[in-house]
């Protein structure tokens, strides 16, 4: 029998809440659908820093170098506003993005329909949106060199005498493979794929606009590809989101967008995400899920968090990393059950009502309509 | 007598199209006012390039750095797409602000009551929205150095062999200068600023928060200050965007930012910008003005545009570059007017109708009602 190993992260904030009723989750499929799961779990971000001194420690990294798939929480809070750069929480996230090499970030931006009201737009603006962010997670500014904070000398035009640097660095090649992630990924849903830069202001957008342009010309001639500069691209995101299908954007571009068009859809603690890297030997990428939602300080431990959009990126997980892909559908079916049937955690509960859950009680009705 | 020098450079698309409409304005003013306008007009984006080669000719930024004011239209256009980067039309408007020093945009999000059914949120959402976002114009990722694309050597882990590259760069000066322009106008309105970045990843980030902390604390104490990460600005800007006063943040994240706000209110072709710089000999500051929509290259000619934006740019500059206070608001309230009357151009024709007129016509209207 197949074991499928994952390494639980929770995190900080209410990254331990959501990740327990996954667990419940995981325990009906053992249970009942005579699968195998090896859970092991770690420390990330905070939780790390404060047992290790680091927000990740190098036995964590090594392990989730071995496992099948890895399921994150969430990093970061005010307690460690003011730790040094390179111990904040975040860091532990960006080393386990940058040393599996994740480079294709998945962010779908789906509206459900139970949930079409909390949106701030209007319902007929959003209603079911469906479109797929996906974004470029090991590169850009967010790792490129050099970068700090210097000295600036005497200079006296300075005032305050610092200078601080980040550089967008990207390759041909990690262009190229994201791009066809993006291209494979919109071949199975609308076949279309609109790419987002800034080309008219900065070299390295041209670099994209144009290796994206030749994976298309060259491998996936038969999507339709569009160009969008991201700053009008963040405008129509808003005007009218369901123009997209696929939107493939550099890291930086789609962190912006990714999390606008999640609000968009007015269900952040309903949407999951997928970071995945290349082909393991048995087929399978490198895959770390993650919800879209942060840490959520302000409420956590109070079992007013959604636990949804973690449970929904177990799902992604079932269907990438283990190729169960009728699970997956069985787990994302309970989920709408559940809503369709009202039951409402504190983000969900609107005028038109619902029975209010807490946390640990969204996992049990889960668990049930599975 | 005061004369009041204007450089007006309609530039590309309706640009133009909508200048025109200027002039009748200034006209008025001149004719019905007794002010005295020395204006003078030129070429610059694709026009320039087309005239001279180069997308804004070394006369042209001599004069710009002379006169009082500069007026802009729009540039860029699909014609010139593909001309080679450093002659892009966007170059001549880089130039302008790089070298007048053009380091305040002032880009106001005003949903106009009228107007707020057009908006692409509920009308709950955006009703009376009114937000200042400040944007750094002159640094970050815009113009540093180093910059470009080149070629990789033959390094094998680079399939397509280049490389691009930007360099994000601010100085504490640079920050602190454009925090001052945002604290003073927070005191003009709701006494508020948000600053916006990603110091979570970026060290640029973190020089522009404690920067801006800095100028705060010793400067502006009585201001109310807050820090967001630019991508939970995103969020927040659709999800609520009346919780702002004044935005303050990059050169970058404001292109987006600011595009993404002036969407919120549905009405782009209302919304008019300011970019500010030191203040000359007759203590007013270096200053241009443009609308915030683009050059619109699919409607250009055919008399569609709506004037009102490039006119309220004018009104800024009555205000901030000639101290004509008195004037500025008689030139808005005559747009306001012209509104409530129901006379709408095309992009302003919604459900509850209208008396649709064309550009001039527009135009003709608002002199009418001054
Ligand atoms: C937590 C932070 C480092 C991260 C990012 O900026 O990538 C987050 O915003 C995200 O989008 O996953
Ligand atoms: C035209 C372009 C260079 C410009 C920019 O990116 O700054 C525009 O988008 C703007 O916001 O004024």
């Amino acid at each position: 029998m197949t074991t499928y190993s994952l390494l639980i992260l929770p995190g900080d904030g209410i990254g331990p809440e959501v990740m327990a009723e996954v667990r419940k989750v995981i325990g009906w499929f053992e249970q009942n659908r005579g699968l195998s799961f090896d859970v092991s779990e770690d420390l990330v971000g905070g939780a790390a820093y404060d047992a290790h001194g680091v927000p990740l420690a190098d036995a964590t990294m090594a392990k989730a170098q071995q496992v099948d798939a890895v399921l994150l929480g969430a990093v970061g809070g005010p307690k460690y506003d003011n730790l040094d750069f390179s111990v904040k929480p975040e860091r532990g996230l960006l080393r386990l993005r940058k040393e599996m090499d994740l480079f294709a970030n998945l962010r779908p931006a789906q509206c459900f329909d139970a949930l079409a009201d909390f949106s701030s737009l209007k319902r007929e603006v959003v209603a079911g949106l469906d479109i797929l962010i996906v974004r470029e997670l090991t590169s850009g500014v967010y790792f490129g060199e050099p970068r700090g904070i210097h000295d600036d000398g005497n200079n006296p035009e300075n005032e305050g005498g610092r200078v601080g640097i980040n550089t967008q660095r990207y390759t041909s090649g990690e262009i190229r493979r994201v791009a066809r992630a993006a291209f494979e990924l919109a071949r199975k849903r609308g076949n279309r794929v609109c790419s987002m830069e800034k080309a008219n202001v900065m070299e390295s957008g041209i670099l994209w606009r144009e290796e994206v342009q030749w994976v298309h010309d060259n491998e996936y001639p038969d999507v339709e590809l569009s160009h969008m500069y991201a700053d009008n691209g963040a405008m129509q995101l808003v005007r009218n989101p369901r123009q997209f299908d696929v939107i493939v954007t550099d890291n930086l571009f789609g962190d912006l967008l990714s999390d606008a068009a999640a609000m968009l859809t007015g269900s952040l603690g309903m949407l999951p995400s997928a970071s995945l890297g290349a082909p393991m030997a048995n087929g399978r990428p490198k895959a770390m899920y993650e919800p879209v939602h942060g840490s959520a300080p302000d409420i956590a431990g109070q079992g007013k968090a959604n636990p949804i959009a973690c449970i929904l990126s177990f799902a992604m997980a079932l269907r990438y990393s283990y190729d169960l892909g009728a699970e997956a559908d069985l787990l994302e079916k309970a989920v709408e059950k559940v809503l369709a049937e009202g039951v409402r955690t504190a983000d969900l509960m609107g005028p038109q009502g619902g029975t209010p859950v807490s946390t640990a009680e969204m996992g049990d009705h889960v668990v049930k309509a599975l």
